[in-house]
């Protein structure tokens, strides 16, 4: 590439949205990227940065010089430094952090003393607040010089003497007002803020509830901290819910695909082995009727289709109330009416798996009397499985712990060993006619 | 309430957040609400009801008279008013519609001929267009004038004569720029829009790529049509995380809370019912080796904890997948890595049940030899459970299926056919030293 040709290279890279520049970037090779290093200036390439994910992010940075890294840091708005320094060693986030301007430095610094998943940790500082007693005009000339610093410039948070918030314009209101308007008049002083310790969950909550953009952090007396702006909540509650998936299936905090196998074997066999010490009380049952099940040996080629079927009801039921629960749907429709459906949605679905058995199983198995033990079965175990599903997650909902939490399996658990005593109880007693 | 009271109580009920207006009014008696309405004009009344949700929107809009609900209704965005007209049976929607101004009243129908889940459903009418010749001066001054019926005035949308999209200026750039500076010279050409028949998850994963508060929907020849805004795709976000839940446990398309017990039923059957004759098979499996089973009885209890185990070790595998695609964290791994790291950690995990139960078994059941058959089965078929359920959603991904759908359960069948299976095989193979 000559001088001229990498001009226009340049030109029309940075025309490019910065999310197809980082996409672009992450593409190249390792050796293309120092070319695109030397084109760029650090605070263009902070742009650039900005857009990539943190592992990515992880992996450019110590491709880069130390004091060309270092401008570029400060370049960052500081939730995104703090949480790529929080990713980094102690020496190399040392280094970085001693070559960046001192008050850049104790910013990032501040944002990642807060624990992680708050919204202390999720917010940035370059937000901009108004003095209550300037005007609309004056408001306006201070936002044309802060803007190109600010993560967002339609919210203005108004701050007293202390720093402490005491209300919110949006740019919408002061531009459309009277330019001698004062701040006092135009501001709402029914600010909806979060402290700075309040989990990422509620925080993305409240910005949904009220379709903000941005949300102000508050510590304890009130100051202004920092601003948490609605796309840091979109990721945010991505991350929730595929966390959630996780949570379901009993792979609570190991869904995370970057660790080695010994990691996630280390994180997941916890699960499996408390899930395997519920089973071991199904065996318990089992054997408790063996006696039983001496006699009719096909009894045992069933016990899978039962467990299974009442599992899939459960679940299903679970995702239900879950789904209810999560939207917000589900108090007002009142807890017993749902349960209470629940229950007559799984008699349903259990009439109709007994009728299809009591076909199928004499055709297949030849033994009219275990169709009846297993129909009898499946129609009272899916009944109760549906409302075991219900309500699981509404008690540990009430006991404030995530409903979607590791309730999967347990559910299943908790319906195996019933739909087994169901099952055995019911065969025993009708034991003679078999 | 006197006349003064009520003023006072109008004021501070104005000065709340919609939200908060909403939810106040939301938890009225049906009476109060009566004067509530009487109380608000239909404009301030279309600011409540704009925070209600849809199901509340539906009760309350019944509750009004023809005039101010029609008139309340002009006052909606359009997209709200499309939303709710849909919920409404048709000559009720019909006579609002009939007695909405013209302009407004075609602009609703317009949304509602989009299919459901699509841009052009989503989208919103009331964003604000430039041409490019004007300057940023006549810019912001247009803007101070359409301001209060824009759904957002932060990103503005430039069109040519023709009304096709040409550019975007963001109000910031806007504020930021010279009075006399022309709009052709400060708007981005590139703008990223998408179609009015774009799938709503698109739009979505769109907006949250490029951090946008809103995006341009267009028709097929470029005429700009309306904007999605990034409320809108969160609320699409949680939707479509909480209907995952629905498919990853067999649910999908059920797990609406407001659908009666029969049409529950209805939907959710097919799923348990297809279910249940996998596991037909799995009770044939068992009956192959009926033989071994009637030696051994005991080895009938251990079926629930093997089939259980294999079946959580499947969908936790599942859940780093599903994971890893939704975050699109996987692809860059690389599958066979993925595949190979999933089946280290359910040998691993493996592993660990076997010792466990290797010492348990022979203490409560008293037999060594069922132990070691369940030991070896147990690290058997976990290994093979995380690659069953790490390869089905790369499957079903690859074909272009949410990954998501119904795995859950279908793995879990799948593995408990393999589990019994070795499990089987193996204790037969065994059976002389039993």
């Amino acid at each position: 590439l000559n001088k001229n040709e990498n001009h226009l290279f340049r030109e029309s890279f940075l025309q490019l949205h910065p999310t197809d520049q980082a996409e672009y970037c992450i593409n190249l090779e390792k050796e293309q990227r120092q070319t695109l290093y030397h084109m760029l200036d650090p605070e263009e390439m902070a742009n650039v940065f900005q857009a990539l994910d943190l592992h990515e992010q992880k992996d450019i940075i110590l491709e880069l010089d130390q004091p060309y890294a270092s401008e570029m840091v400060t370049h960052l708005y500081t939730d995104d430094a703090a949480d790529l320094l929080s990713q980094l060693n102690k020496s190399e986030a040392h280094a970085l952090l001693k070559a960046m301007d001192l008050e850049d430095a104790n910013d990032v610094y501040e944002l990642m003393a807060y624990p992680p998943k708050t919204a202390g940790a999720l917010m940035t500082k370059e937000f901009i607040s108004l003095a209550s007693s300037h005007n609309a005009q004056q408001a306006i000339e201070q936002l044309r010089e802060e803007a190109p610093n600010a993560e967002t410039i339609y919210y203005l948070y108004v701050v007293n003497e202390r720093e402490q918030l005491v209300g919110v314009v949006s740019l919408r209101d002061l531009l459309t007002a009277q330019s001698n308007e004062v701040i006092q008049n135009l501001m709402s002083s029914r600010v909806v803020s979060v402290d700075s310790v309040t989990k990422q969950e509620e925080v993305a909550k409240i910005i949904k509830k009220y379709n903000f953009l941005a949300a102000p952090v508050v510590s304890s007396d009130g100051t202004l901290l920092g601003i948490v702006t609605v796309d840091d909540v979109i990721d945010v509650l991505e991350d929730e819910a595929t966390e959630d998936l996780g949570e379901f299936t009993a792979a609570r905090g190991a869904t995370d695909i970057h660790v080695s196998a010994f990691t996630a074997a280390k994180l997941r066999s916890p699960w499996i082995v408390l899930l395997m010490f519920f089973g071991l009380l199904t065996a318990g049952v089992i054997e408790q009727f063996e006696e039983t099940l001496n006699q009719i040996i096909l009894l045992a080629a069933f016990i899978p289709l039962l467990m299974g079927s009442a599992g899939n009801a459960g679940t299903q039921s679970l995702a239900v109330v879950v789904r209810g629960l999560a939207l917000g749907t589900l108090e007002k429709k009142g807890l017993l009416r749902t349960l209470f459906k629940e229950f007559c949605t799984g008699m349903m679905i259990g009439f109709i798996c007994a009728m299809t058995l009591l076909l199928i199983i004499p055709i297949f198995y030849g033994s009219f009397m275990v169709a009846v033990v297993v129909g009898i079965s499946i129609f009272c175990s899916l009944s109760v499985a549906t409302i075991v599903g219900a309500t699981v997650p509404l008690i540990i909902h009430k006991l404030k712990i995530d409903p979607a939490f590791a309730s999967g399996p347990f559910i299943t658990t908790v319906n195996d060993i019933l739909g087994l005593l169901i099952y055995f109880t019911i065969a025993t007693s009708l034991l003679h006619y078999l």
